[in-house]
């Protein structure tokens, strides 16, 4: 097994590189929020889009932050933050299993994706609701939270991962399935309408990955459906969307690892053993 | 394989009979709230905990108020429900995977044992809280959901369901970790602190169901800590955990299959392939 990417782009690019850049001073509403990030990740993402939906104010920390000021050798220092076998005790510290992303809110540590946005939800009730007002339908964005995490994810890194052909044409089939389903409930625009909910950025930053599985193991967003097809579209017109990109050919360069089998993440040892994605 | 369990006891038992037998009229409260459910299914017993705890008015249909009720042939006909192979339409338009537990609220069709839980907790705000006040700690509360999804349940089937001696080992002590984890956080006597909440009754089913791997599977409370032990007598003295509690031999009967790898449900059949438990 080759050693972990070192070789990892070390700063956001494009869009992501200025939305980082104007988010490198401290904020001074004095809920002091640190971001802590990696421009590459898709559940950084998720709290990314959530932080600039609700124009929450943050200051990009961590990976992020220090990838866009900082040399090579620093770059060095925070790549061993992400090396599973050598994770710093001090981002550790903020997130146990050592994944960004994670806040600082206050100088209290917080991780999870999805716990985060849902912390960004309650702790600022004055921004932008990532959810819908109704009981029942706050339900059915969890239950398309639910569907993105058990049946979309873990196909998706094994269509990834899978190097022989059966394997790859199986976990091309679950994830059209998952798909297929999750476009069933899109009520247009977006998944719940016309608000954009946590039931779209929970998959949102997918859509900036797709084109992988598009070029690489053939993938078809057609296929799908064109429900999913306009969704798609729906989600790369959205501000916060295009606010956090970075250029398209970083994420090839990061993902050559996942088709090679090569990827050292937790998420990528967890489908290689068949297990949770952490 | 053998075909799945036929002989599945048919009626919740114990306090547990007394309470379905108690909701099984319509409720009068003008939020006609039907529980589709099953005695003997963990994930059922969270959103049967959320109901009593927020003492909300239920009917206890499907599997649970008709077993209470009905003779051999019913059950059989029932029975089809659960049965992955032959799953009924009628049942399969509430749960779209024909998982219990399910819920109708006005009508309206609702699956996933957390999402329900939520939605008790929005729909019904006037009923005891499920979460604590500040939105800190509300994300301790999911991150200890979280903690139990990936971490726990995953290597807890695979616990049960192992055969081979070195994978029961290993899977044992996936299992002892996680709840080492948990265990670590508990404020005491519940996991939050005095406060009963969705952090307890995400893993409370399973203090019922330990007892089959302590006696078949060498798994051991005290090794994961007093703290844990103490927690589990907190769960077992909760009015609402003593009131959903069938007879424990019927659980006993259940988990046979599991122990000898028999159990044709999806849960059991995702853990054999590798996969994400649905
Ligand atoms: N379940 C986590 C997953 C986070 C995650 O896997 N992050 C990756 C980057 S995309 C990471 O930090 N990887 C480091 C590693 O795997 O060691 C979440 O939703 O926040
Ligand atoms: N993720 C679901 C799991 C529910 C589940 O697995 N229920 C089982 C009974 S414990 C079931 O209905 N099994 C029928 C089957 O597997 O076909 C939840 O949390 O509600």
């Amino acid at each position: 097994m080759p050693s972990p990417d070192e070789h990892i782009h070390p700063t956001a690019t494009g869009a992501a590189a200025q939305t980082v850049a104007s988010h490198s001073a401290p904020t001074t509403d004095g809920n002091e929020l640190v971001f802590w990030s990696g421009w590459f990740c898709p559940f950084v993402a998720r709290a990314w889009l959530a932080l600039e939906e609700k124009g929450i104010p943050y200051r990009a920390s961590g990976f992020l932050a220090l990838r866009s000021e900082v040399a090579e050798e620093y770059h060095n220092a925070e790549y061993k933050e992400v090396n599973p076998y050598k994770k710093e005790p001090e981002f550790l510290a903020i997130s146990p299993k050592g994944l960004v992303p994670a806040i600082t809110y206050r100088g209290k540590p917080l991780h999870e994706s999805l716990v985060i946005c849902d912390f960004l939800e309650e702790a600022y009730p004055d921004t932008p609701s990532l959810y819908p007002k109704d009981p029942y339908d706050r339900a059915q964005v969890r239950l398309a939270i639910d569907l993105v995490g058990k049946s979309f994810l873990p196909p998706f890194f094994r269509l990834l991962q899978s190097q022989e052909p059966e394997k790859q044409a199986q976990a091309l089939e679950e994830v059209t399935e998952a798909l297929k389903k999750y476009s069933k409930k899109i009520v247009g625009p977006y998944y719940m309408g016309s608000q954009f909910t946590l039931a779209d950025i929970v998959l949102a930053p997918w859509v900036a990955r797709l084109p992988i599985v598009e070029k690489h193991r053939n993938f078809s967003a057609s296929a799908v459906g064109d429900k999913f097809v306009q969704w798609v579209k729906a989600v790369q017109a959205r501000e916060s969307f295009k606010k956090i990109l970075s250029e398209e050919k970083y994420y090839e360069e990061i993902y050559g690892r996942y088709l090679r089998d090569e990827a050292m993440s937790e998420a990528a040892k967890a489908t290689r053993a068949g297990r949770a994605i952490p």
